[in-house]
């Protein structure tokens, strides 16, 4: 019998070799324990709602009624809405001919872009053009863009750190390039080394590799930390010299959680990616009004202002207690080692794993921190991703896991983490190694 | 000076190759002459909203009350919203644990892929697994995910209708595939012919190319026709024995415009696709909302039944009308022969372009169905996509249009169309030929 055109033999070779851990191994089996009725803290997506977040109340207020435009016509909308969240309805609408039930521009509605423009503006002290700004369902979606771009076959290199968030590692497989690692520096807080970039890069051109592109996350997935100024003016300098498309990650530009290393931006500008957007003919037109309440959110005077700005706060200052909360609990287990998470919503131990753990691993047939993680899991309840998934030094281990579990569980996850992580090192370690 | 990494030359031909009509030089000229001051009449894509139609007030009742949560809990939330939309709101939010704002399963929520399955097997009348339903941002993004996995390399061909929607011919491109082009009889009502297919199936084997997937657009875009059940049955039975994977392109089955031959689809089961949906995380969640309202709209008895069947049934006998307004505004042209719109949203009339307008055309450096839609275009407004666009038989000329202007405007638009063309036609076919 002929195969099927559909089995796995016959499939795109790119589309085989995708990997892509926060949802894997650890995340399908604690799918399947929750099923079978285990309570299970997922810790593997940066997925805050799901964790009970709450949602602004404005940007909210705005959608729902650009979504039901006729409540702007109710005479008992003022019951409901404040009147900015009234008016910055009517001005979203304004600029959205058809409403949300359109399609608009494929790099989005021409006003909002010009928010976000206006944003990056009074961020950075210097203009925004935007003619340059593409709005993309999500980071993700305009990530593959790019990437797809600037790949032409298997000997374009795009340097990525390691240890990364697997989109990117994906993402450069399913376009059939080259995946150029370079490590981040767990030493110097998560920094990045370029003596060692520059080695890996002539490394890889001595392979007959073109390096084109280079990927930063800052604030840092999964590692968690803040880049410093230094560190990002020798990367442009690097980038210049070396004539490579620096791709920055900086979705995290608000999850800040210290004082003494901001947030500082990257920008370099596109082109030609005008024909890939269009081909899905428009970003969701819903998400482009959230994108511009958030660029562009209540003032001092207006009515939802004070609300807003609590509400925000309120979020980021509990984030901040918890990444302190996490790295401590962390730092007071046996064996685990943890940077502070200065800023996205991330915490990336490392778990110092007893040889005789590794081994155990071996006969399971797991990579060692895939089976720490398996562990946890079965006996806790919590849902991480073993550090494998973002890639780390050879014979070190680590897991990522989010910061966003609500506040007051903390207390009782990091002991439950406590006491998982001691009996599992009292097993391993043995007395002989005590 | 050293070419930089995002110069023209420096990128993925596949990117390069790619083409993409609707969003192609009539619409950037288009674009110009509105800034200019122009009054455009887009018809070049089908974006129903943007020209004036209304959303259904039921699902987006329901969606503005997902994206605020807190409405629920006002005590006034029964002034504006009816009981039903309130229950259904409540509904989708159980299901959706951190409501719209955070990322769902990458398939797309467990219980609106059942709802979605519910209305399979209630359309085919046998059942169908939610397991193996994928919600998508779009059929666009359901299309490329698909093409992504099937495409090996340039010698992988995808059978595609002619004409064709060109999203098919731009992702097969950016893939990197081989487009194998099958002609749709426009004789025999832009049906399929299984004799030409075949024919067409061999010589792309005699070339190398391994046929691997077959697409169809049912109802048609451009062509507006529906299949036939036979034809459907032959497609079935090709597919089946040729290895083929059949994807079926059926977003349009609720436009259908006449009664003689209603909407059946078509259906084949998918596999190994949850990798490449899940580097997005998840498909937009109030689009998924939206997606569960359509396939489980009010019920008879239910508050908002008959608006929401009132509303659905205008908007679709309005298209009806249109449908019939612009095939016989067409037809009564000279040198135009259009086939009905029996389902979709578009019009797809030939043109028979005078010798001497091709000719003017080949001087003025253009493709003789472009020149004609630029002449048009200028001339009134009227924003069409060329035939070339979607594919056509060498030396035939088409326009696409979709018939979604407003309804009262469509005798303004036709008698514009017709002078624009009585003129044209009396330019370029001279004394000599009348």
């Amino acid at each position: 019998m002929a195969r099927k055109p559909l089995d796995y033999e016959e499939l795109n070779e790119n589309v085989k070799k995708t990997q892509y851990a926060v949802r894997g191994e650890l995340y399908l089996r604690a799918s399947e324990l929750q099923k079978e009725g285990k309570k299970i803290i997922f810790t593997n997506v940066g997925n805050p709602h799901a964790l009970g977040q709450k949602p602004l109340t404005f940007p909210r207020q705005v959608v729902a009624l650009c979504q039901a435009p006729f409540l702007l016509d109710d005479p008992n909308v003022g019951l409901m809405f404040p009147a900015d969240a009234i008016a910055r309805a009517k001005h979203y609408l304004s600029m959205a001919p058809g409403g949300l039930g359109a399609y608009s521009d494929s790099r989005g509605i021409p006003g909002i872009r010009k928010e976000v423009a206006d944003f990056i503006q009074r961020r950075d002290g210097y203009p925004s053009d935007p003619e340059l700004i593409y709005l993309t369902d999500g980071a993700s979606k305009g990530v593959m863009q790019m990437l797809n771009t600037i790949i032409r076959n298997e000997r374009d290199g795009i340097l990525v750190p390691v240890p990364q968030y697997p989109l990117y590692s994906a993402a450069i497989a399913l376009f059939g390039g080259s995946l150029v690692p370079y490590y981040l520096e767990e030493e110097a807080n998560w920094g990045l080394d370029f003596v060692n970039i520059r080695q890996t890069v002539s490394e890889a051109r001595s392979k007959g590799i073109t390096v084109r592109a280079m990927v930063i996350i800052n604030p840092g997935n999964p590692t968690g930390q803040c880049l410093s100024e230094a560190n990002i003016k020798e990367l442009l300098q690097f980038c210049y010299h070396e004539n490579l498309v620096l791709l920055a990650d900086e979705v995290y530009q608000q999850n800040i959680y210290q004082d003494e290393r901001p947030f500082i931006s990257a920008r370099k500008t596109v082109d030609e990616i005008y024909k890939v957007a269009s081909i899905a003919l428009s970003p969701n037109v819903p998400g482009q009004i959230f994108m511009g309440v958030m660029v562009n959110p209540p003032k001092p005077g207006d009515i939802s202002y004070l609300k807003f700005s609590s509400e925000s706060k309120s979020i980021l200052e509990s984030l901040r207690r918890r990444a302190r909360m996490m790295t401590d609990g962390f730092n007071s287990c046996r064996n685990v080692v943890c940077n502070f998470t200065e800023g996205a919503m991330y915490s990336f131990p490392q778990i110092r794993l007893p040889p005789r753990a590794i081994e155990a691993a071996k006969r399971a047939g797991k990579a060692a921190d895939v089976f720490y993680c398996l562990k946890l899991l079965e006996a806790t309840g919590i849902s991480t991703v073993p550090g494998s998934g973002f890639g780390q030094k050879e014979g070190v281990f680590h897991l990522r896991t989010t910061i966003l579990p609500a506040e007051e569980d903390f207390p009782a996850i990091m002991s439950s983490f406590k006491n998982f992580n001691d009996s599992f090192m009292a097993q391993y370690e043995g007395y002989s190694r005590m």
